[in-house]
């Protein structure tokens, strides 16, 4: 069975969100049309605004309507720390677990040579600005632990290195609360490797 | 960490879709900021034109943008049959699972008179006049298998009885593929008393 043309592209348009396969467009398109048509204005509207207004915070490169974003205006942050991450949800992650009170700096990507992606198109030229105005006391190379991600950490390093910041990178080891047995030979190997006194209190 | 006004505004905006809670709606404003504005922008206004635009089919009421749906359009569907269910979801379920033929009407609900919910509400003067025409020969009530589903049922089953068209319901029983073990008491006990002689070919 085809619908009408308009709900078949309605369907077909939510594809576009993650973890959207056929089944569950189906079932967005048919909630909106049956019971949340001015939910379903809103969400248009908001899509359609968020789309043209949001950009990049001139300072940390975060997705922010305003020319600064809020977490960069705020008084309540640390200035000496700015921990350098790859995306606004790494951001997110990292406040929602808590704990950490510097600035950030959003790369929205790392380096790919290939894909014609510099450092200049992930903001290091920024980011070394940032460094150069010497607040900056520690960068904390929070890129993904992943092949492009150190790539991109170890150019920033070497990148900063001559303005005398301490550089860290976030700890590797077994997650909390998993089972060794679930866990990659890996992080495993480099759990051994990072191995800590015991400490018992 | 709150995200600029506008942000946070997308990633509620996305909670009015089934299934979705905080999470995948911060993942999906993420997602449509970061990787697929033109998608979002296609999203919205396929939102924003099938809200506007889309309605009941005059004929069968089956959300379309048209004035008669194409399946009721169609030469080549079987006027005598007429399959009544609640929602353009179930027609579709039906449809994909094959088989039936016929035409569909669609109630959008099902009575519920302490909700004000009447028959009107559902189409039921739609239904009879459809009835009155007198090319369905039979009725095939295929109204949810629940309290008010079954309810509905009656109430359209007296109303037509006047025509003098044969009605049905679907058979209950257990679901194919599934285990006994996991089906419920009231499925199981109308199985039995449904029972068929076991043909084996």
């Amino acid at each position: 069975m085809r619908f009408s043309p308009l709900v078949e592209q309605l369907m077909d348009a939510f594809r576009v969100l993650p973890g959207v396969g056929p089944k569950t467009a189906q079932r967005m398109a048919m909630h909106l049309l049956e019971r949340e048509r001015p939910g379903g204005q809103r969400l248009a509207a908001v899509i359609q605004q968020a789309i043209e207004e949001v950009g990049y915070c001139q300072r940390c490169r975060t997705l922010t309507e305003a020319e600064v974003c809020l977490l960069c205006e705020s008084p309540r942050r640390d200035d000496a720390l700015l921990c350098v991450v790859e995306s606004p949800a790494d951001q997110l992650a990292i406040e929602e677990a808590g704990g950490f009170k510097g600035r950030y700096f959003v790369l929205h990507g790392h380096l790919s040579p290939l894909d014609g992606i510099g450092p200049e198109s992930i903001g290091l030229d920024l980011l070394e600005a940032r460094v150069a105005e010497g607040l900056v006391e520690e960068v904390v190379l929070a890129t993904n632990p992943t092949i492009e991600g150190e790539a991109t950490a170890h150019y920033i390093a070497s990148q900063l290195a001559e303005y005398g910041v301490k550089l860290s990178r976030l700890a590797y080891g077994v997650p909390m609360g998993g089972e060794l047995e679930y866990v990659d030979g890996g992080t495993l190997s480099r759990a051994f490797n990072g191995r800590l006194p015991f400490a018992s209190e």
